[in-house]
């Protein structure tokens, strides 16, 4: 038996409440294990968004602790409260689709709760619904340091560790059924990230893309790495970054042992990628240059099935490849498929781990 | 009716010859009225590597000159001799696969005699089989400046029409069943990609794309620009480019009356794009910023079907969307689905030009 895996509701203003009340309503096998780490009159609202008129709300367990979480039955949504709640009862709920600085704390409050637990090792795992950017740089001097999700667990997976930042360098890695890319750098404008492809960055992406990949996959990822420039470059005729910094970068990385190849011309690798995962042939991860060199095939072949992995930290986090979507957000109208793609990648790579 | 299409036989050495035989093959309907501008023995060579051990080759009529081209009966391959033959009859044949400068020259010279054609109003238009970079820059001064197609013709088209080069701005745009790209820049390093975003660059390629499209869809294009920096930059958080040189491009494009939206964030308005294909919605067009940002999401989609149009010649061409294939060329294994996509995409244009 596993521990179980935290759910964190994320923007009590966005879609993720009623995302994960929809997956406990549509996969109750999968759910079990789960609980939400969250706000329990948040959830109750959520469930009845999820239930629309003509039917019950799924009912919510108010847990104690962890610790009753693999006892919950299924057709409920078990939620352990984080601290004390989101709104006083005498309060107005927090309204949908608005930037709310308590909401943006509160997700907040929930993603380091999980996090700690993780590290604690009470939790197996933590699969986060959205949380909004602006509300969390509303929500006071503990939150608004942070862009988002990433640099939150980073920065309480180094305080937990006692290591410094730089110690605990994370890569988004992004994954449907067709593909699989890392990104050297993320929130970064595009002349930005060209100065962040030096060796050491794309070195310490393929440590983290070869060590995480070896814990999911059990087996050593093959990695192929993309080029900065247009054909690679063309043998230096388009810029010479694949000559100076990936190829050393590359055998660097093979010298270690890894299965790294490239640089590969940006245009075709990803298909090529894509095309291996059908026929099991030879590419497991694409290594991309940029945030937008990864993002936009990815989000161009599958909007609905993306699932967000943040490698390199001490344990498991996946979260659905989307945001809070305010326009929609308590309408009932979200799609939970990226949700559930999200958990049933953390499930398994927890049991991955737990064979070895 | 129609003036004949050129089709240019490109490299000798690559897979040029034998995919225009596998048209004339595939679809004798879709090729009356067209003929190859090349060598009489190379096309001969073709016709027999397409039709393997089992069957007789289609015949190659040799045409005295364009007008007699509409008058070529179905399941042959009528070729017009573009100068004196590639090799001698006491000389060998080009070897398959190898960088050869004569076969370099010869496809350059079919590239310049059907824009001269087009140009004269002799032909209706050019589809060009692949030429190879480096075979171009073995064939001598004449070709070996120019990196492809793209520039050979913006040079003959300039010189032809008096203009200079910078009055005859070309752009790449590539098109499938699902997406169609415009690029602002193509054969550069992202470093100098970056600084060809300039207000200029962009207008000139709104204005290209706006003016192409109009003439090719019979309707003005709904056109969106992605962003340079991901997320289009956050409100200038990750990059100003989109606020100091796109939002002023795309605002002075719709002062003219053009329909230009953006910018958009670059990883989910290709996404958007391909859903609105299908569903009739609102975009005609990406302009891409770069070179990869526009070809990763196009090869991503779909390989064998693409199609390039080179926007702001003042004539017609199209191409496959992959090169000379030197590994399998001779070995009757190239699929011709882009090249007669290419040449559909010809025939189209030309037709909804007449019908004005």
């Amino acid at each position: 038996m596993i521990n179980p895996i935290a759910l964190t509701q994320g923007d009590a203003a966005g879609i993720g409440p009623e995302i994960i009340a929809k997956s406990y309503r549509a996969d109750p096998a999968l759910m079990q294990g789960c609980f939400v780490a969250g706000d329990v009159m948040t959830m109750r609202r959520a469930a009845k968004v999820e239930a629309g008129a003509n039917r019950l709300p799924l009912p919510v367990l108010v847990l104690d602790g962890v610790a009753e979480a693999p006892f919950a039955p299924p057709n409920c949504i078990p939620v352990l409260q984080i601290g004390s709640a989101l709104c006083a009862p005498d309060e107005p709920a927090i309204p949908w689709g608005i930037v709310n600085p308590k909401a943006g704390e509160f997700a907040g409050r929930c993603v380091v709760w999980a996090a700690e637990a993780c590290m604690k090792q009470e939790v197996a795992a933590m699969v986060t619904a959205p949380i909004n950017k602006a509300a969390l740089a509303a929500a006071g001097p503990e939150y608004s340091q942070f862009a988002g999700h990433t640099e939150i667990l980073q920065f309480h997976a180094a305080k937990f560790t006692g290591a410094t930042l730089s110690e605990m360098p994370v890569r988004m890695m992004l994954a449907n059924d067709e593909l699989r890319v890392v990104l050297v750098s993320v929130h970064l404008s595009l002349r930005e990230a060209l100065e962040a492809v030096t060796i050491t960055n794309v070195m310490e992406t393929l440590r983290i893309t070869h060590y995480s990949l070896l814990q999911w996959l059990g087996r050593p990822p093959r990695i192929a790495v993309a080029g900065l420039n247009p054909h690679a470059g063309e043998g230096g005729l388009f810029g010479r970054e694949e000559i100076e910094i990936l190829a050393p970068a590359i055998e660097a990385a093979r010298a270690q042992g890894w299965s790294v190849n490239g640089p590969w011309p940006p245009d075709t690798v990803f298909m090529k990628a894509r095309q291996s995962r059908h026929a099991f042939q030879d590419i497991d991860v694409v290594v991309a240059m940029y945030h937008d060199q990864g993002l936009v095939p990815f989000k161009t072949l599958a909007m609905e099935t993306g699932v967000n992995f943040t490698a390199g930290l001490p344990f498991v986090r996946t979260s659905p490849d989307h945001g809070t979507a305010y326009n929609i957000a308590g309408k009932n109208q979200a799609s939970e498929t990226s949700f559930r793609e999200a958990l049933f990648l953390a499930v398994d790579i927890v049991k991955i781990r737990m064979n070895k």
